[in-house]
């Protein structure tokens, strides 16, 4: 049987073995210069910190931790989100995982863990939108400079999380007991077939569902709103998944929350027992 | 940076993304029962032995673990072989990988090594030959059962293995310090592009170098041989991988010792420094 690490581990190369994903790496894409095997050695690399999680380390110490090792690869940011709805998850699996018991981590976090989370933006290049003006100081962009401030005004990750739930869908799970997660964990489990053909349909069914915050960040709430719409299309058969998959990749469009938030959704079917 | 154990799995995942490996499984090709996935999850099963290996168990007590969490998925043995190198290779790891260091771990393994060998089939179902009239005792189709047979004469897996050195394109490579495995670590490092598309390259230049063993066995010398006069003619370019992958699906033929062998190769490379 397989411990809750390893499941965070086979749950990141499941969601990059699904396909077709459009927009993003897949087993049948790779950009120009983001490789599957980014994503393999990106997955391998991120276990000392996912193991650290389910060892109840600090949940913020875990995940940077986790960065730093999935970094050890060319392609750069590869599961930065997928990361941040896992390593909380693994903590919660230490008792039985469930929306109560990642709530729990969630309130159980604290400034050194936000800490520990600024300073993960120093191991790789994550795309992030600027904050709002009152925000300057909070920016994840300065890194470790930004803890003084943090110590500061006392601000737990949970808080952290809280302050960007509008803007990112990874940063919402972590305000509504991980929904849309479970949801996706659900799913995996009721669909049939190869797990990884499943996540890629709970990647087109999420996308549909809510408009990707990281297209969203990057090309606005409209275009987000689009891919939603043709995600929807390919999901009742009236649009093809690799004419849409080409075209995000041609617009730059990258729903790759989505992705992470599929990533997270595999932990759950796998710890609630889906054989693979 | 990347432990052996980590490294370990990353070749596992390489090997098997690697497309194309004309009659095995990778990037782009499923069989009807032995899907990616099953790699994936084999792979990240195969963990706790491999981690054994690097704390210095027995060899043997580590395969057998190895074998044992690889199989817990459905698709049966994955990668049998490929652990059957890699775990001695982890072994040698401990101290400085090279052919000398490996040959220390052989010459090292005892009877109960060899026991814990035969232990493995018990896991998973292996292709076998026949054994020689006289040899029928030492089946390893008998698993545990050959035990006392073992014991009586006195072996350990590295007679085991020489005793299979003929037939078996793995267990020759115990009784060569690594030869093959050593030389596609060095192919893959001089390669260029992205590491699984070279152990896809290093595949075919094993194969088109000598027949592989587990098509002998199955389907007889002068087929292998055919296999790889095939795979020499893709090489140099006047024969299509893909009618070539096609032909070795629909008759049967699985150079699967050959993929072991990249496996192999893949953490050797690693373990010298390859940039994924």
């Amino acid at each position: 049987m397989r411990s809750s690490v390893q499941n965070a581990t086979l749950a990141l190369l499941l969601e990059v073995a699904g396909t077709p994903k459009p927009g993003n790496v897949d087993r049948a894409h790779d950009f120009p210069d983001l490789h599957f095997d980014h994503f393999l050695a990106g997955a391998v690399g991120a276990r000392p910190g996912l193991a650290a999680a389910a060892d109840g380390a600090p949940v913020g110490e875990a995940f940077e931790t986790a960065v730093a090792g999935m970094a050890d690869q060319r392609g750069g940011n590869t599961q930065f989100g997928a990361l941040l709805l896992l390593v909380p998850l693994v903590a919660a699996a230490r008792a039985e995982l469930s929306p109560a018991s990642v709530r729990a981590v969630v309130e159980d976090t604290t400034v050194a863990d936000a800490a520990a989370f600024y300073r993960a933006f120093e191991h790789v290049d994550v795309f992030v939108d600027d904050p709002p003006a009152d925000a300057e100081a909070l920016d994840v962009r300065r890194g470790a400079d930004a803890i003084p401030a943090l110590e500061e005004r006392g601000l737990t990750l949970s808080d952290v999380m809280a302050l960007s739930a509008d803007a990112d869908g990874v940063a919402r799970e972590w305000t509504t007991g991980f929904e849309r997660v479970f949801w996706a964990g659900e799913r995996v489990l009721e669909l049939d077939g190869p797990v990884s053909e499943r996540g890629a349909r709970v990647f087109l069914e999420l996308l549909a569902d809510a408009p990707d915050t990281l297209v969203a960040k990057q090309h606005g709430q409209a275009a987000a709103e689009a891919v939603s719409e043709r995600a929807a299309a390919v999901l009742d058969g009236s649009a093809d998944p690799e004419s849409f998959a080409d075209d995000l990749v041609a617009s730059g469009r990258n729903p790759g929350t989505t992705a992470d938030l599929v990533a997270a959704g595999l932990f759950v079917a796998l710890e609630r027992g889906v054989t693979v």
